[in-house]
């Protein structure tokens, strides 16, 4: 067994960073992870022997995996790295640059991915378009913004998205880039979509079979411009694709505070009452034209190949193992 | 032409309460017009004589329907009660008693419909349902409840109904009648919805062809009932069916303060924002299973024979003068 | 009060046989019931004035209709009849009259329903149709034999009709009609659909909004034939449309036994195993192209304008007395 | 039996007018028909006998149904004038007093149903509308012309309607009337239908179930409206609404000339070719949002409605007398 | 050419037992086949030349194929083995092992699949659901048996699935598991849907496009699920993944014995009676939400992907070689 | 740089040949442009140096695609090509042979695609078929005549495809090789449908999600098709599958002359019309059921797994570039 006291310190800080939340936000987390396995790599001192540095390297993984079960993007990033951790070979010093140009090419892949997901999916966007938005995502509003300089977007509705207003955050972004802006309430959805020429918004998590997985809201959003043949295009980097999806893992859907949707002195004036704040819902892949990723515009169906070709190596390991959750201890073989 | 001089000054006094709100409600506001005309029979001072009374009567009339042109009870009661005016007859003393008698059923039918919609419309949710329902209405509040208290209800979710919060007045009626609530936002109708067994909601208007103008966000609840198959109730007094929609009048969709949905502050901040603030949506007769009145349970699509069965009369006079605006003077024949 | 014993034995005979079941079928219970109401008419020995009179015969209705409260026809007859006992007169002999002659029209209306159906229904089947018919339905039998003797029938495919084989009924008598018939099991209704021109069935009661309740299945056919743009048509005489759903009555649905469909000793073998059978479902008007009945052809949603037409003073009476059971004796004013 | 000898010869005449097909259009054929029955009774010489002049004008009734069976508005403006033929009444002048003014009121109500259509429809286009027009329909150029001079139009996209080019006429009268069209073949329908607000179509017919038969096309612009929830309005006098459709009678569909489709030389050269070339299909009426007559704007389901108000009286005769074929000479009584 | 005569008879009497349906069900079949050719590779006596042993493998591999030309597992395990027989190699001892390893390898993972399915299927169990299944199918009812006894299952809808009451086998298995059941006639299957959380079936075949083919009635039960938003899992090992639907070959659909659907008795009296039995139907990939294989959670548009994975060099050299019928002997090169 | 000059002039014949629409038809441009390929790594007289080789090449293919940049067979056939001239070696024989026989291999496979797409697609058609095509495409010709000629097809319907009257050519094509044709106007497509058992069309490109870009019209009948449950096939070889939508390039929708929609003397008589002819159309992929490609039967969203499988090398370096605009000596590394 590997001593958690053997991991260097700077690694250790960055898994308590994401624990505690103060590394946040899909893309950063994932970075961060990646970063983290590559010092792991770099400040190794342990024996130059293949098979006990991807015991350690294991250790590392697996640390930073507990730190937040159910964020999408750090299962993605640790597999992508130790996908080279587990390269055949017997030289170390091969072995060891590999995972650290893993590590690399996930972090430049990460910072490329919104620029990339803005030109190839503004591409998409017609001319004298109305757009509707909701919640907020960077890529998202990098699409609908790369969109608007190019001259093609008119308008974007942007909904508030209660309980916590992020839509607010989207409409002052676009609102700073220039892009004309309109505020609505959530319910006001379906009353503006016969208006609107295309929705874009970002995803959270997409499911093995093409579910996305998104800010409460997104689903009704999705079946009204179904409704009306309007386009839904989702934004997202691939390392919101599930790998653990694959292998039946349902997303968990976070319950937040009733705060959040009445004022603390309204419950407690109504004692008997009960609140529901999901954090998120479902959108069904038939309600998504296209998923605009860094590697491309596909059908929300081609998630699964998405993830056979970037963590195919991983996810047969972990089916292999039968493990239900991720341990690359468990996968290290002696 | 009759002077406004002539008519009595309770009559005016309630006219002027229409038109400042004082007199809300589309119940309250359709009574007191009955009232109004009633009282005008009754204090009527004039010659005795049919064709002068009418003229009179349709002063009244026109007086009360300018105070609010877009309130759909309002035309409603006077429409009701004018049936009686233009009755033929040469008696003056039948036609006087008849508009008073007009009056007087249209005021007791109507207080008497919450009632009768709760008794009809309660005997529609089956055993241990959950109900949805949207914003807040009377007459939906109390199928509800009645349903509740013959044991059929188990949970009601209760939306907020941004921007103006009217669900919170709904959750808490329904708490008060002990029936157990859960508040969710308005985005999380879909997430809830497979688990909810019937929609019952209130309606402001009900046009000519079976849809339901009602609280903005009432469309996107009834359209992801239909993708779920779960059944939609309206609940809505006969008095909310518009007779004006027959010859084509669209019902007017108010736009409401940008200060309900975003703060002032951040309005000021945000100089080049819009904002959107629709007051109501239109729900086409598809997604609506049955109106639930007080004179029985319809579809949507015999909104018409509900107008002209009570309002045939009017209406057909309105059409036979050619009219779009409402004006009683204009079908006295001298 | 009016004495149970006041009722001639006759009237009484036709009561029993129709809650001993040995009346049977929904056109002989209504046609029984009628026959009942004229015979208590035309034997009626007490005073001959007009109220003592329509007490009479409200006891009796009453008795008639506690015989089986769910039968949809049964009220249906008495309605039509009582209207005529409550017609405005004080000319004893006209009012009974009236009654005898209300029950004759009725009864004769009934026998020619079916023929009138199968008149109307068959233009509706045009050239070389596939027909699709689930469960027995006189009415569907009769508008099917009549197109195919007119020639534009070439195959029908009859489902069994799990648990009671009915369908099997159905094929017998198209047979001995010279119909070509396929029998086909309930499950692979869809696999063969594409192939169906049109889906003629019968009904058990028509709702006040149109739903069709007929036997378990029917639902699932005609959601089949929705998907597959195949036209739907239900043969159905007006007395299956309820009156009581106008005011929130739901059309109970009967649970069956077991051991339709399992063998006894497989259920006692396997204690632990529930059974559910159910004997109708609902069919959705959206799913129902035209009712065919013996006054026309009418969408689904036009059944609360034939209600109307043909009970509207008794669903009214019914409505006023604020009653949620049907109970004449309470209707008559003193 | 009366003698055709005994009809003037300048009914005849329009008898004749209309067989030729001298007179055509629904509308002047409807209005032809009616005033061939006033001049019939103006012109009636015969015994001063209720049932002597009603056999007559049975006579004069079949004479003109019989000279074009499928045309829809004949047999409803023959009807609506026959039912004052067959009112109770033993006064002679009476009876030909109501024949002439039901005769000349249908003819003004027909004249002015255009006109009345306009007005109501017109109020249905929002601000800013872009319509989609097919094929050519006088009711709906006049909506549009109607909606645009109130400034709510700003484009018209017109179909050309193979294979006759209907659609020429269409947008030669909206540019005439000032109008901005655009021409699009009838393949372009689902391109443009995102960018469109509303369709407005006429009518060739409507069913007693609520189904718009209308011109080729049809039914393929309201399925492609209704995928992309963009409104239907079928414009469509109550002359259009077929009697005949409740008592089942299909609406034939007229096959015309293959060389309307392909040129004779063509036919010529390919031999073996065969031409389908329909004139009508059949809108289902959850295709059709609202149908917009001269009595007021109506959900298609609502059609048996109007058709009973205006023609039930000889509707009902026509039940009763058990006929499939409309002859106003069986429902004489002697 | 090889003479049948050099197969091992241990090989010809698997072939025998296949044929004879001694060797029934798909994960039998397909073991058996790969176990056939291991024992070829095994005993093989002839020329250590692989071009020798591959013509002699060959036609093994087509005798096999032959015996059940219809069971889509059988191609999918010898084209599984084949690939090892083609693999490019001189070296005769390394192809055998190779050929050896993967009949292995296929044998193994085939014995896993059902528990592994099991595994991924049972996460996709929500919490407190009522599951629906149809017929019988081993990884249907381990899923299900695997989410009860994590606690997340209420009740399971068992159909009876006529006409072979396959539904019993699976209802018993169920209860033999204590899992609570409630078995339902296959025409109750919509009743109960709005009550049923996810429906879990398992497949006969599944298309290159994603179709499923499964038992006569999983079509209309997928139909009922998704009208009403109900999410449909099918459990299917990745050797009901038809390799030859790739090229454009049609599953067929069986057709069976009339006296499974009315007894002979019945037969013989009705003489003219045709009865229609077929034994699977497609249900199309829209009305699937994931397949749950051994290999993961996939989308059913994801089969193609599966099948060029595990099968793809033997899917290119049939169709490279322009078979229509798989023959291997026809593959191999000189 | 390389120089124009430098390139052959056979090869700058054909690019002239493309450019000037000499060479017409997507699979003659394919393959003229890989026999250009071909031609000049033959013709090659530089030094025999991989990058420098690499460098000609590259402008070779970049001046062939600028001929047409809309064309897609166009960049699928050069991209095909030029993977092999970017593969990985140092051995000049090795490269050039590589190229050579890269482009022989793209245009025996283009010649073989459509008797490929022949035979798979025939097997979709069961038996007693009747067929509903629109506009012309080869593939579709040849899917309908084999399954003709192996008896399965009983009657076409041929779209006149209006306005450039392309599917008279289909109708021809077929008539001259025996097979029933009936010619209809577009119009009438909804009204046969429910005759029709399968659609085959061809595509002019596929869309990396799936979508379908053919001739204007397409989307119409495939919504047709939908509704009524008939299943739609796309026949279309791999190079019309669309590279540069992968990385969100929108398919150009060419505008065609008004005069092909009106005669040019109705335009000049009718001055304010406009005309709009767009030449293509999009059909979205839940439409239809699979597309019938040279390399097997796919569902429309695996067509991203084609590109990726055919192109993916040409692909990811375009991505990698950062390219919109496809240019290969931007690829060149020195």
């Amino acid at each position: 067994m590997v001593e958690l006291s053997t991991i260097p310190q700077e690694v250790l800080d960055i898994a308590e960073g994401i624990r505690s939340m103060r590394i946040r936000g899909a893309g950063k987390i994932a970075r961060s992870a990646a970063e983290a396995l590559r010092i792991a790599a770099e400040k190794y001192q342990g024996e130059r022997e293949p098979s006990v540095f991807r015991r350690y390297m294991a250790k590392v993984a697996d640390t930073l995996i507990e730190t937040r079960p159910t964020a999408v993007s750090l299962p993605n990033a640790v597999m992508y790295v130790m996908q080279a951790v587990f390269q055949q070979t017997s030289d170390f010093d091969e072995l060891k640059k590999g995972v650290i140009d893993a590590a690399n090419r996930f972090i430049e892949d990460s910072l490329n991915a919104v620029k990339r997901i803005a030109e190839f999916g503004s591409k998409r966007i017609r001319e004298n378009s109305v757009i509707l938005t909701h919640c907020h995502s960077t890529a998202a509003v990098s699409v609908i913004t790369e969109a608007y300089r190019q001259g093609r977007v008119v308008k974007v509705y942007s909904t508030e998205t209660r309980p916590f207003y992020q839509g607010r955050i989207t409409t002052r972004q676009l609102l700073e880039n220039g892009v004309p802006v309109v505020q609505i309430p959530d319910s006001a959805v379906r009353y503006i979509m016969h208006e609107v020429d295309q929705v874009v918004i970002g995803a959270d998590t997409i499911t093995s079979n093409g579910a996305v997985v998104n800010k409460i809201g997104t689903s009704q959003v999705a079946l009204a411009a179904h409704e009306a043949r309007v386009r839904v295009f989702v934004a997202a980097e691939t390392y919101k694709f599930s790998p653990m999806t694959v292998i039946g893992e349902l997303v968990p859907i976070e319950f937040r505070d009733p705060t959040e949707v009445v004022p603390q002195e309204w419950l407690e004036k109504h004692k008997n009452v009960r609140v529901l704040n999901p954090s998120f819902d479902v959108t069904p892949p038939e309600y998504v034209d296209a998923i605009i990723t860094e590697v491309g515009v596909i059908p929300p169906q081609a998630a699964i190949m998405i993830l056979t070709e970037r963590l195919g190596w991983a996810i047969d390991k972990i089916k292999q193992a039968g493990l239900t959750k991720l341990r690359f201890e468990d996968l290290v073989e002696d």
